[in-house]
């Protein structure tokens, strides 16, 4: 595939046959029928995903997706834009929420520089993947498109080549990105069609005028891009550097047959995006998580997806995706793991009288 | 303390203190005040009930506390009686969803035989703790007290021995027991005056007809006992030996300073009780889940508790206290492992303009 194919063709997902052999092992365990509740789907979805009736996760790699975005300038975060930096080094240096959950759980780190505004020094964990002209981030979006086509492209290009080049067979997506929501909110608006006052919520914590204001700079990038309605031209002029890198590592990831887990706002822009050029994508994605974030919610609903966990959270790094990682493990147990009726002896429901 | 005594002198739970410096801690950490929601609290619980900055859960133990119920024969259950003897050779074999949740995370598994009706050989997971004329298991509660008072009493002291005989700081609650919804239910009614029917949930799976079925023997039983109101009365009258073998182990963890995690709607109803003579050692308790037996939800929110995972369980067994354990452990990482602003160099948040 050349960089500029807006897809890959996806890896195929599990068959009837295969939906019904897991329907039928998960229904002889040994508990009620379906006692396991959204564990047993969840183990459905990670066995048709993986194609095994014994799914197996392998060194899964957590992707912090980072870069800054021209809109700070708007003062649309509660943060000044150098967070961006200081949080990769942060990252880098074991400190971050992410970093600590992710030792936790034995997820690998990668730390993706898709356009933050600094250089590091190489480092083992950091991946540079700098686009030409954006090297330093994405341009304000009230001014003009945040990329060029061109860039979008080469974002998307080197998420793919990235996945492609990690191990394992699960890909946990994270991001860093000062006014990252704001241009998550931009690409919710665009693509779902709610009124942007829905889908703008207060990012790392602004108070009310700070909200009023981020609306109001919204308004004005969302009518300067009216015309920018497909999804890959709504990524290019309304989204962010991390987010279009984002998109290419799904879709890689969707075509060599992984299982994504989704994290928060800003992670579910970018899976939104591969799933308005490719909706059967979906079916390998696993949310880990509905944020805080006013917007989050809805954005779930609309994409007919059910998050595992609702814990508040409203931090971002993948760290919800952290959070609900052993939840995979477990259902992917049990599948291998648990008796039958028959194996262990226990008999099953009586018929009523 | 005698075993009739009816409850144990709590080990104190934190400081007002120990809970700002906790909070000073959070705060300081590298994410927007807040960010990680849920699981700030529950540091902060751990902290307070572990009385440490930086809270360390140590060999944590997770008990079932199994029980055969005489109301079974009225046909409350979808599941013939001989599924709890079953299900503990189950347990003691690994073959059940609470084994393999307990291998994956490390957790010590004891099945406790609290009077199922069945002897079972000696076993190094197995404590034996069956009480003299209950050996088999409770009375049918639509006839007769469930258990005597001096059996209920001597089941409490069972569950405080077996407790203080055990290592670590975290005790996680499971429990096996066909018609224990039924019990359960039974408490709920008396306990929080709930109508009945708002505390009659589907058990293991019955059918509607099944359902109208127990609602109307349940109806019987709370009727017989219509003066049964003290809690440790109404345990007797309407409980089982498993929940009130547990309603000891609550009170001993409680006062041996320990953190306890509850699972479902039974070991809800054990935590009840013994909250219904002490309060205040709710403060040490972690609710792991919102179970979809009926009537959970609504007893959660009687206890003003908030439960971590919604994942439409309703196995029992301790496999939703096993579920959520890893987010108890993620939450003292963050405390003792996560960097702060300071430490690591990052910006605070800008004041608005």
């Amino acid at each position: 595939m050349p960089p500029s194919h807006p897809t890959l063709p996806l890896a195929p997902c599990g068959s009837p046959a295969l939906q019904q052999r897991l329907q039928a092992l998960l229904d002889n365990k040994t508990k009620p029928l379906g006692a396991l509740g959204r564990l047993e789907a969840l183990a459905l979805r990670l066995g048709l995903a993986l194609n095994s009736e014994s799914p197996c996760l392998a060194e899964p790699q957590l992707v912090v997706f980072a870069a800054d975005h021209g809109i700070a300038a708007q003062g649309v975060s509660a943060y000044p834009a150098e967070v961006t930096r200081q949080m990769v080094l942060n990252f880098l240096a074991g400190g971050a929420a992410v970093s600590v959950l992710s030792r936790q759980h034995g997820l690998q780190l990668t730390v993706a520089d898709c356009g933050v505004a600094a250089e590091f020094e190489p480092h083992p964990m950091l991946a540079r993947l700098k686009v030409a002209g954006a090297e330093h981030g994405s341009v304000d979006s009230t001014r003009a498109p945040a990329m060029t086509r061109a860039q979008c492209e080469a974002a998307i290009a080197n998420g793919r080549r990235l996945v492609a080049g990690l191990p394992g067979n699960v890909l946990l997506l994270g991001e860093m990105g000062i006014a990252n929501t704001s241009a998550a909110a931009l690409l919710m608006a665009r693509l779902t069609g709610a009124a942007l006052a829905a889908c703008v919520g207060r990012g790392t914590g602004l108070d009310d005028s700070g909200l009023a204001h981020k609306r109001a700079v919204l308004q004005r990038a969302l009518a300067l891009h009216a015309d920018a309605h497909e999804p890959l031209a709504a990524l290019a002029h309304l989204g962010g550097l991390e987010i279009a890198t984002m998109v290419g590592a799904v879709q890689q990831a969707a075509a060599g047959g992984r299982v994504i887990v989704v994290d928060g706002f800003i992670t579910t822009a970018a899976v939104a995006v591969a799933a308005a050029l490719q909706p059967e994508l979906l079916a390998r994605c696993v949310f880990a998580h509905c944020s805080q974030e006013s917007g989050h919610a809805r954005w779930l609903q609309h994409l007919g997806v059910q998050p595992l966990l609702d814990l508040d959270l409203r931090l971002g790094e993948g760290s919800g995706a952290a959070l609900a990682w052993p939840l995979l493990d477990s259902a992917c147990r049990i599948l291998a793991e648990m008796a039958s009726f028959a194996s262990a002896g226990v008999s099953q429901r009586q018929p009523r009288p």
